[in-house]
């Protein structure tokens, strides 16, 4: 087998492949997350290269001319290595950065632990424990085995805990002891009805014990490093899930598991995620990884299949089974995890395909199974999840609301990195102000600044009820093209951008569909419950995407309900603070398996009245206009 | 390094060593279990090797003369290979047969599960239980994950159980489950509180499952293949302990452990024990390895941190404290046994250094432990244990006896080996009768076969109730050599020896200390519970030494208590039977914890009494013969 050098650009990262190998392929090997929403079929054309030098052999498809072959672009999932070759990743195809950080909303950096619910405890038994244990010594009196005297010393401190050894921490516990005075940091994993020991150190370390939390999304992994003796957040990063490169969405990762070595890939992506994370995270705070006893995860249900290397074939075929919702404490290393040898990790329990531990967590942190009070949970994304309920119960059910909102299908959109539109004012005139993520040159439209822009189109008289951009306009931002009517919201000398920012028709269907999906989904499941929004006391919005999103601006395009703004609350990254909790809290750990078992799933395509909510929620704001009174005044004003 | 080749005779092993390595060494390499009772240090003389050809250097010690060192008679503990070499390892140097068969007592062959006590079933939750389902296939209506699947099927049949799912198994679920029409066979391990899946299989496989019960005795380990599905035993299978050739008892072991790398041999031969037995018995029985999916093991507490690798260094110092007494069940591959890949092992547990879980296992299949009756048990070896109790109380201890009863440390002593001497009649004149084991030439005289020789001189009043050998007497048996007296059982003529076997005024003295030290414990611990033999309803008798030990002549050397002989029962190993109940079922595995925390162990050399005790017994039948009505009979009629 012959192999070649292949040098990226810029960044000169090399790589040594085989001859025939593809691009992407290459790239995937030197580390580099390329955009590749088909995950290399050659469909989507976002993983546009230019060849600077070298042999490589390239096709001309759909997404590249004979033009522009000639100048080396290609696509790199066609295009094959046949010799030495530097290559340069086009913009548009490279994942912004490979792990960006951006703060938090307020409400994650100001409380390590999300506001407390009732029953539910800050801190009280992490998922390990470091203790210091000061044992007396043995004597003929009182020569019990070591083992012993370690359960009898922590026994009463800790309720009436079960120990059960693990192997490899007594082969040398007898020196160890006598080597120490009897003085040893004990590690425990808390097991719920028992706790087990995972580490015995000489002397003290108690205070050297560290925690990961994860929420691995489908786009972005976010981990935050905890102190589990003190219960202090100490960091959070967010990087780019490495699996994008084999797919941007959900469908097509599990379709690429089902190839030859395409389950392992995607986990070895995800595993290199989290490890990079902890690694970096360690760095910057010069703490030992070998101190992280503990990690605990949460993500939607394909992404823990992934994560936990379990086939996710059946996920997607009807009847949408996945294999488990619930895998319990492991050693981290039994995943592939690196963090101390004797580490743990644990993942929360989600309760079906669509309802995962993204969920649970999210249900657990927001504080909706702990009140009386009915309230509802909507998590927005391409599957976006709505639960309804109380303590004694609850109901959820996901919706498919497309990846418009995350800037995929349509013209100009983006996901919500730095440079993306995600506020957008019309003023009189031609005048049309943008606020952008980072306050970069605008780069594209993420979905609040989509949500923002509907609403001022409309507001504005610029599109109909149907969702139509009025042609008849008297504006220049209005213009036909030949795919169609679209209107212009950045021109290209005011953009970082190779063409004009614009919205068409065609994306406005995309993006009515996806906000029709979601407020039908609400409707559905509170109708189904015979309740109306009115007892709906909270509306708890989630998400990354909820971050930046403007309340007046959904309701007014009919995505949220229209009732009082103070009824909504933006609670983040509720998946990361919910799972963050259950690595603080056995209390915690107990009531998430407590809301696993009680959500009921409803599967919205087999009730009756969605297809009907849907069809009616396809206008601006809704068919029905009663429903949104206040919207109905705005509109009225807006158009004249 | 230079290597050069070993051949050993009979038989025709080679084996590669480096130059430099003792035979002792190089024996071990090629599997051959050698005798060496001090461990390789040369002291003991029992490792004698012939050699006879090729290069070896040794030098002339208190074991080997010269002129034997002329004839290639050498210690292999001291010889060293300097080029290839053929070497006859001479009979007495070789322990009898690598595995030896023996029938068992009736009482192990004809009832698979010892008799059951109250409260004991034969078998309810054997420790690995195979369970075939089949599982309603999943719709819409009915998606729960496939793991749920599983957990909603077995759960009623299993009580309230818990099931915590093994990473592993999980991985490929959904398609086993589709390809097998959703019919598996799903392995169970009962983890007391709780179940956890080890294994799913297609279809049905719920009768191939097979378990092993282990006693690991520092002389011999034995082996019980059992079926678990339907609780009876297939075959046992007994080999001596391959640690034999670094040390013939528990303290050599543990100093030789102290070396580099000596706990690790130690460790591995007795795994390599472990497999064999199980290899060999699969093969005679046509079970696959791999269908056996759980091995319990009991033995000594010195034994059981040797196979668990765990440094036994502080048993042996004071105040003798074990590591552990408890370990529970881990897959058996992480211990080093080779059964099926996801078979899990679990160890009886202790007391402490000196009640180990052999003892707690003999406990449990005495029915000691079920009884409000008081009962004593006693397990006679090199250290004797005693226990006496009832239901709600049990006291333990040890009794140093030395290994005379076990054949070491007496000039024709034997282990219980065939052509052993069990049994002994002096008759008129001259005639002395004897029986062997396997009707075999007689070679040694084992611990049955001393008790009986003791009484039957005694008897005859050919030593006195010091155990000095009469030389007044008229015989020619009795005979003054330059070591002192002794008296000649079997002459070279008739024997399958190198010399006439005999007993010496030295031997007696060793044998006397043996009874004495085992009479006084078990003295000792009735008087300190403030009850008599008279109060004790039965006395229990372990061990292979046991199952050819004859009471009369016991009791009437001092060994025993002169009670009614309807009050002995024999049980045989019931170590080994309490093994196989705990692998059968889960009220013997709760029970066996049970007895492990009520034993309260009695430190004889902390008990005032117990010396006065012991030199009261160092008499025949003892000081006080008003302890010993019958035998002071028997006694008067025989002298004369």
């Amino acid at each position: 087998m012959t192999y070649y050098t292949v040098t990226f650009q810029p960044g000169s990262k090399k790589v040594r492949v085989k001859r025939g190998e593809t691009l992407l392929a290459a790239a995937l090997d030197a580390g580099i997350v390329m955009n590749s929403a088909c995950g290399g079929q050659g469909l989507c054309g976002k993983c546009r290269v230019i060849v600077k030098k070298g042999a490589v052999i390239a096709r001309p498809s759909g997404h590249v001319t004979s033009g522009e072959i000639k100048k080396g672009v290609v696509l790199a999932c066609e295009a094959t290595v046949q010799g030495n070759a530097e290559v340069r990743i086009a913009q548009s195809s490279r994942v912004e950065n490979d792990r960006e950080k951006r703060p938090r909303p307020e409400v994650e950096e100001i409380s390590p632990v999300a506001p407390n619910g009732p029953g539910l405890t800050a801190m009280d038994f992490p998922l390990v424990k470091k203790i210091y244990a000061e044992l007396p010594q043995p004597s003929l009196n009182d020569n019990i085995s070591d083992l012993d005297r370690i359960y009898r010393e922590l026994e009463p401190g800790h309720g009436s805990v079960l120990f059960t050894a693990n192997l490899s921490q007594v082969k040398q516990l007898g020196a160890l002891l006598r080597e120490n005075d009897f003085k040893v940091t004990v590690s425990l994993v808390d097991k719920d009805a028992s706790s087990e020991i995972i580490s015995i150190e000489p002397n003290t370390c108690s205070n050297e014990n560290y925690g990961m939390a994860f929420d691995i999304g489908t786009t972005t992994v976010t981990g935050q490093l905890v102190n589990l003796a003190t219960g202090k957040v100490i960091a959070t990063a967010i990087a780019y899930n490495k699996q994008i490169s084999f797919g941007s969405d959900v469908i097509t990762r599990i379709v690429y598991a089902s190839d030859a070595q395409g389950l392992q890939k995607l986990n070895r992506a995800i595993l290199a995620n989290i490890d990079e994370i902890i690694r970096d995270l360690c760095r910057e705070h010069d703490i030992r990884v070998s101190d992280i006893m503990a990690v605990m995860i949460g993500g939607n249900t394909t992404m823990m299949h992934l994560l936990l290397n379990i086939d996710p074939t059946f996920i997607r075929r009807e009847p949408y089974v996945p294999t488990t919702n619930m895998i319990d404490i492991v050693r981290a290393s039994e995943l592939g995890i690196h963090i101390n040898p004797n580490g743990v990790s644990a993942c929360v329990p989600g309760v079906s395909t669509y309802i995962g531990p993204d969920i649970t967590a999210g249900i657990l942190s927001s504080g909706l199974a702990d009140s009386q009070d009915v309230s509802l949970l909507v998590d927005i994304g391409t599957n976006s999840e709505v639960v309804l309920g109380n303590r004694e119960w609850m109901v959820g059910c996901s919706a498919s609301a497309g990846p418009a909102f995350e800037g995929s299908g349509v013209t100009c959109g983006l996901r919500a990195i730095s440079g993306a539109i995600e506020k957008v004012s019309i003023g009189s005139g031609e005048t049309v102000r943008v606020k952008t993520i980072g306050d970069k040159p605008p780069k594209g439209i993420c979905g609040s600044g989509y949500i923002s822009l509907l609403r001022e189109m409309f507001t504005h008289g610029l599109i109909d009820r149907d969702g139509r951009i009025r042609s008849d306009k008297k504006t220049k931002r209005v213009r036909k093209t030949k795919s169609g009517v679209e209107y212009v919201v950045v021109y290209k000398k005011d953009a970082d951008a190779t063409r004009d920012i614009a919205i068409t028709d065609a994306d406005i269907d995309n993006l009515k569909r996806s906000k029709g999906a979601i407020y039908s989904a609400l409707v559905t499941l509170v109708k189904k419950m015979e309740l109306t929004f009115d007892s709906v006391t909270r509306i708890y919005i989630a998400g990354g995407f909820g971050t930046y999103l403007d309340i007046a601006s959904a309701v007014s395009i009919g995505l949220l309900p229209d009732i009082e703004r103070s009824r909504y609350s933006f609670i983040g990254n509720s998946s990361l603070a919910g799972v963050r909790r259950c690595l603080f809290s056995r209390q915690a750990r107990r009531s998430v398996k407590e809301i696993a078992k009680k959500v009921t799933y409803i599967d919205l395509s087999t009730e009756a009245k969605y297809m009907d909510e849907y069809i009616a929620s396809l206008f601006f704001p809704h068919t029905d206009l009663t429903r949104f009174p206040s919207v109905g005044r705005g509109t009225e004003q807006g158009r004249g």
